[in-house]
């Protein structure tokens, strides 16, 4: 087989080898990218003169032809042509003959390919960025529906005091507020136009790297050569911000697989987004959580992977960077999936809040009210915890809960008690009282998700 | 030893297990910023009437000793109270009595350990913000003393097209331009106050946490508690931002020890920043940018450590996430050294251009030049770059340079070739020759360092 | 400061560079390994006649009285001397005169530091082993005590089927055997000398590299010399057998946390492993639990720094390897704490056979025998599956479990059922069917039980 | 679409969730492996009377039917089954109607895909033996050829010492080795059946783990069932000894792309592993060295995914398990390209020895010989040194070679000097004299290369 740079060379590649080294099999991916990079390029070529009007209308008609083919699946590429770029010239090529060549005047494929994936990226940040908006609506639903609903809070997964369910949902919806933002902010080093840097240097033809950045929708350029054609940070940050999402996400499957569980049974997924075994008929498991929380793993990997081949790389283009792709691809589709299955468990789960209150009326999450009371009256803080925490061994010992405490026992503790103690020890007073700005008191709870909705539009 | 916390359990931790469960041993780093949110707590605590102000200003000049012992080093921590936050109540109880004890009313360890690092994080950001910016004028120097100083310009490692030095050094200039950028974007979700979330549901108290984050300088407040104690998305962004710094270092690193080699010789580091060995004498090895292009794995590791810590777990706090400190320390030590050290480098580094001068004339890298001429006198590019290969095949068999091929030889691979592709195969005629946006042509650069020095200011 | 390695050099190094490049803060935990190494060198020198044996003994006595320093903590290393090499032969000139700097013949610090190293980790991995035993013997102990407890076997965290309580402890048993088999593995491949490999090509002097190593109690000898300065697969190996070990410590120190949980209540922690919350009194959280899970993520990352570290580093030693140790360190001192840790929580917790056995008798998880029930009957497994199915939805639907069926109701799923079906449901009857090698029933947990014992001694 | 396991539920998955949670798309890969298993488990029901042994010859030739198939590609394969198992079990029944259900009798889906992964990674690492060992092959060929060859040898990469070619390639015979002896190791592991375990607790149908075991050829089976079907350590201890043989097969990689530049000149790569440009047709670049340094942190990220997934897991099997076969798949194939690609690269290498020669003949790797010298004549060694690194500087100044100093100016430098010192300073000569065992001579060399030798058969 004749490759395109061959040359200079004696000897083709065995075919093997040449697998190995080829990209087409996952760059396809960028077939409309690519073309939709190659005609903006051409018209500029026309445009400044550089190919002759005649030679950059036909050009730019094969592209047409090509690109309605690629949209009805009607290209054919090998692996013998390596890549998605040199597919499409000879493809090109065999669609008007040998013109099609000029196309790559001023141009190189280390150019072409990072526009490529500065469009492709570009596009599905936007549209991740849609994806996390709706997911957070979802939850803003939720919230509000069971703002009022009381859970114990956890911390070292020991009930620790009780909240809005609301309040806790809400939570997500702020992890993901930052999600978004970071994703927004990494449009500006996305949004910008390799194309025109050639190999590493730039060109000498008088090219107008703006107009084919402004055909592309482009906000800027680069502005050095060298940088435009090694640059893979728009690519890191990408996978930066989807591994801290994925965290995010994982959080949230960790305590839905928690709520779903026998133990908890504060929450029941629907149909949809469980699963049964093939041996044990009676289970509804939270398979897709699950997944979502395993596949954090795949993307920290695909971060991973990217920084570790980047590292110690000179300028300007090495083959190495071809590995850039697949875990871009990946990372995308990743959360393109788990986005919306997270967005339908929390539209659809059914909340059982009879469990709920069962739960935060039988336990010690109240506390805290009791130290506060006392710290209220004036107690020190240290020993306001210091006589609670000897009220819960007590009834520890005793087998109940500090509502079930006698006066008697509360004020030979301390004479600062009253018998509002016992209104102060309920769980829905305790949340309620926490007016504190952010806190889970009902009325800020509402009051967030006024600033949430606002943020959503 | 007797715990704060302990009025509930039976039995003391033995000391071993005290030992590994203590972060006083690193956490002491944020002393200061321990001592500055506890004082904007108490301030506001005051102000609002929470404590009588007598109190609040016993708590504070108390502080205040407690702050001029630390600055001179005469605070002394104990591994029985665990970790700063204990060490620092329990010295002021010490310094000023039980009253001490108040300090804490309206507010938690998790609030308060979140607070300290918001605190740390957005200083020490700042600090490696304008490290940055005075690497990058050392560049700026360096490229501008070197724009017309031509070098082979590199993909594959392999000699590519001769290229400006001063536009190669550029690159580094924006890559670190992003790296800005990212840490100043991620100033804003680190710009925010956590102090009054408490324990994780906020308080009771009716505390004011837009006063005491106001004195303490944050741009805003977590609109959530649980959020607040929970999030350690800042301390990740900063990893991941610090991540793709290092990775541009290992870059230059790489590139400064292949300058340095035998081999190419293009650049001679001074002593500062070079070392010997203990047994070959005439080494004079590039240390310090091996160091750091070693240390890039630190940070990453650095990074996943916290990222793998996160993963999964269940709101609020946990004490996994007491983890979250070294590797923030550590990076932020790296950097502060790495970044200047490498400002040194450049800074002081002598370039070899004799050496420069003699690689771009004894090689191919005005290969594109010969092709490129050929197509802008109209033939496709695919057919100019095939009659360039034979042309460099030509001449490899030969043992001389393109330069050095008779004009006959020219003219029978083309009739397209005139007298002035002599002129045209001339590395500087070629870099000059680059004059599109962003190209390396020396017109090109300085209109590139322009820009640069607008945005170190 | 006049630096060892100087005499080529005009200038000294700024402080702060110095700094940066030293090594001397943490390589000084290789003070006795970096002094037996330079004893055995020694001696071998003498022996072989490349010094005189005065001199030899002069050097031996020198550095057995700077040993009994370190061993008393009266030795002071000083940052100018870089690292623990250079600091301990500065150290034997003090005592000794210029003869010291004889020890240095035959070997450099390439081969030096690299022989510390192994040295090290020799004794580490051996004592690690050790304690995963002793943790092993403390699963045995309690799977011992608890054959016939019968608890919820888990999958999705979903009941699935009861199980002995000891079998599954006995799981963390069999991991910690293969963990166990991994780190002894590696001795092979740790119990190398690489002394006398010089800088990277050997020496020219006659020395005897099979006597050191003897001396030093290495089983053998690396065969090329410049391998055995840049190897560094031995700490990786550690690393990567030490992040398998952390991941099975994070998934016990999930269950724990779980199982000490409110709702699961399986299990409480002795109050040495738990602690209290500076908020909450009535909090006994899994403290040291959460921390190793924490924890993981460290180990994870010094793997994943060392594996960037050296990737892509040309032969032989560069400077980027000095970032071996502190990973390595770190890395010890968190399976030292750990394991031991664990082993203690393990030990000392109270199991609630109360609450695991009210568990087991609220749930479906005796579905499959119902299911195999029918299987063994004749009904196709798939058949079988789905009646079970059905039949466990007409429960939910009435709120009750399978062994409250009606007999009819069963008759008319299958006439199969016959009156022992029953019998069949009751948990301890399903967990001692289960009969199969490796199950758990409780005969084959004493079998297994067994065998574990043979493998710990 | 009707699930196998949907009895229980009410509404089917909505297509696209169940595209997100299917895993036929990737595990189609253990098609035969799973048959393989099946068969195996079919077998010993008949034996053992748990199926009548004409269902389990029916069974047993719908199998083999099966197996035909799938070697033709003939088997279609459907989202709406989920997995390789699914959807040969419908393929089953469609094949020899409902008896085929009974096969899944006395087993699980989880230990069904533990099994297939156990098979699946014995036969690929037994492979991979073969390929190093194939790749070692080619290195001690190259050696053998070169061992007389004398190269510079660098650290910091600076040149430091003059050493045997041959001895440099050998370092990496080494490094595959331990590769090696880990991969067989780790086979102890692999080699083990969890076919039995059922869906983690065993089963109560009178099966015979052994016999299946023993009919699939594993050495051993499982000792308890929670393990069997949740430990994947096998495929992490897979994924880490890749990531140590990829940072091998990098470091080789970066030699070879030093090696292959015109500042180094040292190798010429044959044309099969190398490529050209689109633009520059003089280049012939490394490409294939390249890739497999850039895919380093693909193999890297594998494992790094794996062991992210399964922290914090609690037992037995979470569907965040699936993650973990496209990983070991991907790094098999990552594998099974690389080590053939290099083995071909070093077998076909030309070795330029005319460059390497005139390297060697003009730097100061000799100055170790100078100091040797001396020291061997009693000179304390660090005195030595400073007087080799003052000569080397007169040399720099003087613009020559220690060889090109004047008998006076060594004299004046120290009385020790003869006349010998000069054959002393030919590089050939140092080398040869470097006869410590495992040293660069080029007796040593060959002593090597006879262990190896007996090393790979």
């Amino acid at each position: 087989m004749t490759k395109l740079w061959g040359g200079r060379f004696q000897k083709t590649a065995e075919q093997w080898v040449d697998e190995f080294g080829a990209s087409i099999s996952f760059d396809q991916k960028l077939v409309l990218e690519d073309l939709q990079g190659s005609m903006a390029h051409v018209k500029m070529l026309g445009a400044c003169e550089v190919l002759p009007q005649a030679d950059a209308d036909l050009i730019l008609a094969g592209l047409q032809t090509l690109k309605g083919k690629a949209e009805n699946g009607e290209l054919e590429f090998s692996v013998s042509n390596e890549d998605i770029h040199l597919n499409l010239e000879k493809l090109l090529i065999d669609e008007i003959g040998p013109v099609g060549g000029k196309l790559h005047t001023g141009r190189s494929r280390n150019d072409q390919v990072a526009t490529d994936m500065h469009l492709y990226l570009k596009n599905r940040v936007t549209e991740i960025i849609e994806l996390i908006e709706a997911f957070q609506s979802a939850i803003v639903e939720q919230a509000e529906t069971h703002v009022e609903t009381v859970v114990p809070g956890y911390t070292h997964l020991q009930r620790a005091q009780p909240i809005s369910f609301g309040h806790h949902l809400m939570t997500y919806f702020w992890m993901l507020q930052r999600d978004k933002e970071r994703m927004r902010e990494s449009l500006k080093r996305i949004d910008v136009s390799p194309l025109g840097a050639g190999a590493m240097s730039g060109t000498s033809f008088p090219i107008d790297r703006e107009m084919s950045a402004e055909l592309l929708g482009f906000k800027g350029v680069y502005q050095n050569s060298l940088d435009a054609v090694s640059d893979r940070d728009f690519i890191l940050e990408f996978l930066s911000n989807s591994s801290i999402l994925m965290m995010h996400l994982s959080r949230f499957a960790e305590e839905i697989i928690l709520w779903s569980s026998e133990e908890f049974r504060f929450i029941e997924l629907d149909d949809t987004f469980s699963t049964g075994s093939s041996i044990m008929p009676q289970k509804k498991n939270p398979d897709m959580a699950e997944l979502v929380r395993g596949k954090t793993g795949r993307v920290y990997g695909n971060l991973f992977a990217l920084l570790t081949t980047l590292k110690g790389l000179p300028l300007a283009y090495n083959k190495d960077m071809q590995e850039d792709k697949e875990g871009m691809f990946d990372t995308v589709h990743t959360l393109m999936g788990s986005l919306p299955i997270f967005e339908g468990m929390i539209r659809t789960m059914t909340v059982n809040t009879a469990s709920m209150e069962k739960a935060v009326n039988s336990d010690f999450s109240n506390a805290t009210e009791l130290a506060d009371y006392l710290a209220a009256k004036g107690m020190p803080f240290r020993e306001a915890h210091d006589v609670t925490g000897k009220l819960v061994f007590t009834c520890i010992q005793r087998g109940y809960y500090l509502k079930d405490l006698p006066f008697d026992d509360l004020k030979s503790a301390s004479e600062l008690f009253e018998q509002d103690i016992y209104e102060t020890l309920l769980p829905k007073t305790a949340v309620k009282r926490r007016t504190s700005l952010g806190g889970t008191g009902f009325d800020q709870v509402h009051y967030q998700l006024g600033l949430a909705k606002k943020l959503i539009g």
